[in-house]
C-alpha cells in the first residue's frame, strides 16, 4: 500500500426532496449575488425542479445570474464566458444544476475567475497549485460521473476538439435527489452505467501490491453497479435502486476506493480522443475502448484480471487455465454492455471513415505523451488498441 | 436507502513516517501553544516516536503543555485537567498521540474548553448542538476504534463507573503511520481487529431497505479484517497486512459504509457495560456480547444473518434450512474470537461474581433506555443476553 492523503471536504446532501432547500444551503457560504449554471430550462422544467430551485432561491433572498448552453463534453469557450460574468458581477459562489458538463465547467469557472490567465493555460501548466477559487455547490441530475465529490474537470478546447482533464476543486456541497433521474432516458442511463463501472475499473486495474482490501470493497460497488445498473435499464426507475447507483457513482470517483494504490485511466484517455474528434458520448467511448484494452493487456498480470472477472461478473473460475478464464470474462463484459445497447467496436457507432493515427497522435500530443499506470502506452499502443476496437 | 448527510472534514495523512512532520502539519491550523495529549512517555519511547515528534514540534517552533496519564476506558476527570490547562493557557489546538482513549479524551476536552458547563452535561444533553470547539490533530498508533475520523467520543465517569458515548467533533487531521503498530501487543492485535470488525457488523444489521451497495462494500471490508487480522495475530506485523487493517479500522468506523441505512449499536452499549463495571476491555466486551446477541436476535431477519455468515466468513448456505446456516455461523465467529484468544463466554474473562440485574439497570437507566434499532432491547433483553453470554 502506498504512502497517500486523503481529504473530501464536500459536504453530501442526500436523499428525496434534497434539492427543496437549496437557497439555505448557499446562503451558509455566501450574502452575495451568485452565478446559477444550468441545464436549460426546459430540461430543468421537465425533471420538475426549475421552479423548485428558484423559489428556494428567492425565499433566501439569493439573487442570480443565470448561464445555460452547456453542451455534452462542454468547451472552454462556455468557461470564458462565466469568467467574465463573475469578474463583472463580483460573483463569489456559483450553484452548478446538471450532470457532469454542467459541474465541470462550473469548476473552471470557479477556478479560472480566480486567477490573470486563462482556464487553459491552467490545464495545460499541471504543476500550478490552485489557490484560491469561487465557492460551488451542485445539485445533480444524473447519476454518472462522480464530479460532485472530487476534483475532476474536463474541458474540450473549441478550436481542435482538444478534451482534457485537470484537477481543480472540490464541491463545497452537493445535493443528489434520486428522484431527479427518474426520468432519464434509456440511453443516458446506459452511458452512465458504464461510466460509473469505468471509474472503478480504472483503479482496480493496478500494479500496487498490499491492496486486497480496496479490491473488496471495489468488486462489491463494481457488483451493484452491474447488477442494479441492468435493473434500472430493463426496469425502469425505482428509488431504492436509483439511489444507490447515485451513491455508487459518487463513490466511484471520490478517490475514497483508490486510497494507497496507483490508478491507471488509460482507457478514458484512449477514449477521450473518441469523444473529442467524434463528438462520441463518454461512455460509448469507455465501451468500446475497455474490451480492446483488455485483449491487449490481457498478459500483463492475468491473475488480477480473472480476478476481476470471477469477483465482479461472476465468471466460473478456471483454476487451470486463467486465460480461459479471461476469454469467458471479456465476453461477459461485451454482454453486458451490448444488453444495455452500448457499443463495444468502433463499428457500431456512427463513426465512419475512422482516422486512428490522428487520434494516437492527439493522445500521444505528438508521441510525447504515454498513458496508464497498471501498463504504461504510448503512440504504437494506441494505435494497436484503436485497431483492436474496430 | 433512507436520506442523509454526509461530511468528513478531518484530513487523513497516511503512511510510513507520517508522524514526523507533524510540527508543520499543527501549524497550519494555530500559531499558539498546543496542548500534547499523549501515551506514557515510555509507550511512546517503545515506539520510537516521542523524539521525532518533540523534534517536529520544535523545528516549527510549535511550543506545547503535555498530558499523559489517560487510562484504558477513559475517565471524566481527566477530561477536567485537561479543560483547566487548555482555559488557562488560552490553547487553541490539541495534538492527541496513542489510541482511542487518547483521542477521545483529547475530543471532549476540546469541545468542553469551548462551553460553560461540564464535559458530562454535554453528555446527558444529547440535544446540545456543539458550535465551537478547539481544533484537533492526531497520530493513531492502534489501528481500532476508528475515531481518527469520526466525532464519536466514549468517557466514563469515575464515581460510578458509567460509560457513556456522545458525537462530538472530527479531528482536523490525523494521521496514520502503520509501521507504528509494529511492536502491538498480541492481546492488543486481537481486541483491536475484534473491535474494527464489530463497527461494521452494527452497521450491517439493519431494516432499511434498498441498501445492497452498502451490504456488498461492508461484506469487503469485513472479510479483509477476518483475514488479515487473523495474519497479523498469527504471522505478526508486516507492513502491508497492518495498512490495510489500520485503513480499514478507518472506514469501518468513519460514516462512509452506513450512508443512508439505520444502524444498530446494541451490542456496543451492551457491552458498555462490562467495560465500565469490571474494566473488561472493549474488545473483550464485543467478543462476549457479539455470539449472545446473534443467538438472541437469530429469528428478526434470518436471511439477513445468514447473508452475513456466508459473505463474510465463507460459511456453506443450507438454501433449504437457514437455521443451520446460522448455527454453523455462530460457531464460526466464535472459533474466529478463540482463534485471536478472545473470550466467548463471561466465564472466560476475570469476571467473578457478574451482577447481570445491576448492569441490566445500568444498561436500561433504571428500564427508561432501549438499545438498538435492528432489534430494539430493553432491560428484560439485557438480562437474557448477559445470560446467553455467561
Amino acid at each position: 500500500m502506498n504512502n497517500f492523503r486523503f481529504h473530501i471536504p464536500t459536504e453530501l446532501i442526500f436523499g428525496k426532496d434534497a434539492h427543496q432547500n437549496v437557497g439555505k444551503e448557499v446562503r451558509k457560504h455566501t450574502s452575495k449575488k451568485i452565478l446559477f449554471v444550468r441545464l436549460a430550462k426546459s430540461s430543468l422544467e421537465r425533471i420538475g425542479i426549475y421552479d423548485d430551485i428558484v423559489k428556494s432561491l428567492n425565499e433566501h433572498g439569493v439573487e442570480y445570474v443565470e448561464l445555460d448552453g452547456i453542451v455534452p463534453n462542454p468547451r472552454l469557450s462556455k468557461v470564458r464566458e462565466g469568467v467574465e460574468i463573475c469578474r463583472r458581477e463580483g460573483i463569489e459562489f456559483i450553484l452548478a444544476v446538471g450532470g457532469g458538463s454542467v459541474v465541470d465547467t462550473s469548476k473552471a469557472i470557479a477556478v479560472a475567475s480566480c486567477v490573470d490567465c486563462d482556464y487553459w493555460d491552467i490545464v495545460e501548466n499541471k504543476e500550478l497549485a490552485i489557490e484560491r477559487a469561487l465557492g460551488l455547490g451542485t445539485i445533480i441530475t444524473i447519476p454518472a460521473t462522480g464530479t460532485e465529490m472530487n476534483t475532476s474537470t474536463v474541458i474540450t478546447r473549441d478550436e481542435d476538439n482538444l478534451k482534457r482533464g485537470r484537477p481543480t476543486i472540490h464541491p463545497t456541497f452537493s445535493i443528489l435527489n434520486p428522484e431527479l433521474a427518474a426520468s432519464l432516458p434509456k440511453s443516458r442511463v446506459a452511458q452512465s452505467v458504464v461510466d460509473m463501472l469505468a471509474h472503478v475499473m480504472e483503479r482496480y486495474f493496478t500494479n500496487t501490491p498490499g491492496v486486497d482490501l480496496t479490491d473488496r470493497m471495489m468488486e462489491g460497488v463494481m457488483k451493484t453497479i452491474v447488477r442494479l445498473g441492468s435493473k434500472f435499464y430493463h426496469e425502469g426507475y425505482d428509488y431504492d435502486t436509483v439511489s444507490q447507483l447515485m451513491y455508487a457513482a459518487t463513490v466511484a470517483h471520490n478517490f475514497s476506493l483508490c486510497v494507497g494504490r496507483q490508478n491507471d485511466f488509460a482507457t478514458h484517455n484512449i477514449g477521450h480522443e473518441l469523444s473529442g474528434e467524434y463528438d462520441l458520448s463518454h461512455g460509448e467511448s469507455l465501451s468500446v475502448i475497455y474490451p480492446a484494452w483488455m485483449r491487449y493487456t490481457r498478459d500483463h498480470n492475468p491473475a488480477r484480471m480473472a480476478q476481476f472477472f470471477v469477483n465482479v461478473f461472476g465468471v466460473e473460475n478456471n483454476f487451470l487455465d486463467v486465460h480461459d478464464t479471461i476469454d469467458r470474462g471479456i465476453s461477459a463484459l461485451e454482454q453486458f454492455y451490448t444488453s444495455l445497447n452500448m457499443p463495444v467496436r468502433i463499428s457500431q457507432t456512427n463513426i465512419v471513415d475512422c482516422d486512428i493515427e490522428k487520434m494516437a497522435v492527439k493522445a500521444s500530443e505528438g508521441g510525447k505523451r504515454t498513458l496508464g499506470f497498471y501498463v504504461t502506452l504510448g503512440h504504437d499502443d494506441f494505435v494497436k488498441i484503436y485497431k483492436l476496437a474496430l
